[in-house]
């Protein structure tokens, strides 16, 4: 049997590390652990010590990394707010060179929507649409286990696509998007705003997990605000049947877990809404987690 | 040399016939004609008569038949509404067997965007979204020169994402989509309203045209009618640009040459609504009623 491949998934806070083969049973990881992301000038070469401190003396036959920003045709990081340390570095080319092994950088979300629908639970399926619902709402369609990056690698930014002109103004500049109806802070604010209606004042700010579970309590203004947020999400999902036309949406990100509330009463509406549409199974996501490490074992693969 | 293609056009009431080569320099036909579509059971005997007429001994490599309905993954088609004759008849293997070359069967607007993309306005680019502006409207996203047909072959469907829920009803069932408000039948409804409203009753009913001339002309009704007709267009373009990026859209249609009264406000009000997005350039057809039969060249030069 060939070499494995790894995998790196840099983030924020803490990079995983993940050792495996993607095949036909989908993600198997021989073993997986994680470690603080190494910060600042020399943060690679730490990465790269602790990198070879997790393989221990194994093999490799060639390596992923996924990098939390944006990254020109030549795997150089043109931008990454969270890790600036990396702008104007080849992250892929100064990893291989301190592990001995080709390492391929790829971008966190698309890599991780890729293994969703490769490994994941998009497995098996050649069109998939990758939805995550978080802070930010970010889509990826995935046709023969490719994803469709978009001309200038903006393809997916369902979330910025307006519902109404008229709504409160998004992070990107339109009033409206997606996001400011089912973007988790902008949850968490709607409900801040019913419980100080409600004259009540909570000691932490709310989040929109406290909403999901107001909700799942019965809390009738928990429940009008996701009302209103699954109205607008089978709305978003309409639009991209009609636009897409994908064989199966997954679903994924920390409001994509919250299924009882809001991806089921969303899938609901968008099956009563849709006239001539074809409507896909609507599914969770798999990976959890790792879901951006197994991204980068698949740019890993491709380089083979 | 290799022998040139043919490609077969089959419309409602007409039929395209075009010899050529797609090459580097594009579409350019070595002969074309035109001949009315044989009708009925027979139809296709009949249409490889005149097609061998057409090619009065000339060989061809392979052909391609555009077909006006759904076509199964066999190339049967499974229903055309305009000539229903064909329904459930294998039009590529008949012609292919009375011409004596291997003949495929696409879409007809598929394999018109396709061609639009790869040997008209689309030439060079490798992501281009073609947008047709007429009765109907359809976009088809085409990357390294294939159509991204949809899992259930209904990708670009945008004339019927809806705009507002509480708009006109639509052919679809739903509301406010995007045909209601620019599509030709509604637009010449909508601008026959307004002459109405003037107390204006012309001889024949309206048509999108007559809208289109009477907003060159200068009437305030009939710029109002388009002016909410651009900001729908503008407003389904910012989806498309967010949804899957294209890096150059190509409008076709009858509405499409409509540039000065259309295109052109809708892509100045684009420009002036686009936060994030990158806007690609936005340009007009170029194959115009061929489009469909080099479509079908490109299906059959993928047969060689």
């Amino acid at each position: 049997m060939s070499a494995p491949l790894l995998g790196v998934d840099l983030g924020g806070t803490s990079t995983k590390l993940l050792l495996g083969r993607p095949g036909p049973d989908g993600a198997e990881p021989l073993e997986q652990t994680q470690v603080p992301t190494p910060r600042g000038p020399g943060a690679l070469d730490l990465l790269a010590d602790r990198v070879q401190a997790f393989l221990a003396g194994r093999t490799v036959a060639a390596a992923g990394v996924t990098v939390p920003g944006l990254l020109d045709g030549d795997g150089v990081v043109t931008r990454s707010v969270n890790l600036p340390w990396l702008d104007g570095v080849a992250v892929g080319d100064v990893l291989g060179t301190a592990l001995g092994v080709p390492v391929v950088a790829v971008h966190d979300g698309r890599a991780a929507a890729r293994a969703e629908a490769v490994l994941g639970a998009g497995r098996g399926h050649a069109d998939v649409y990758v939805l995550t619902l978080g802070t930010g709402i970010a889509g990826a369609q995935v046709i023969g286990g490719q994803v469709l990056a978009g001309a200038h690698l903006s393809a997916g930014e369902v979330g910025h696509v307006s519902q109404d002109d008229h709504g409160r103004l998004c992070s990107c500049g339109q009033r409206g998007c997606l996001e400011t109806l089912v973007g988790a802070e902008h949850l968490a604010r709607r409900w801040q705003e019913v419980l100080a209606a409600e004259g009540s004042t909570p000691q932490t700010a709310p989040t929109a997990r406290d909403l999901v579970e107001a909700a799942r309590a019965g809390h009738p203004g928990a429940s009008a605000v996701l009302d209103q947020a699954t109205t607008a999400l089978a709305r978003a999902l309409l639009a991209l049947l009609a636009t897409v036309d994908p064989g199966l949406v997954v679903v994924g990100g920390g409001l994509g877990q919250a299924a009882d509330v809001v991806v089921a009463p969303a899938v609901v509406k968008l099956t009563e809404r849709a006239t001539f549409h074809s409507v896909p199974p609507v599914v969770p996501s798999a990976l959890g987690p790792w879901a951006g490490a197994w991204g980068a074992v698949l740019g890993a693969a491709d380089q083979r």
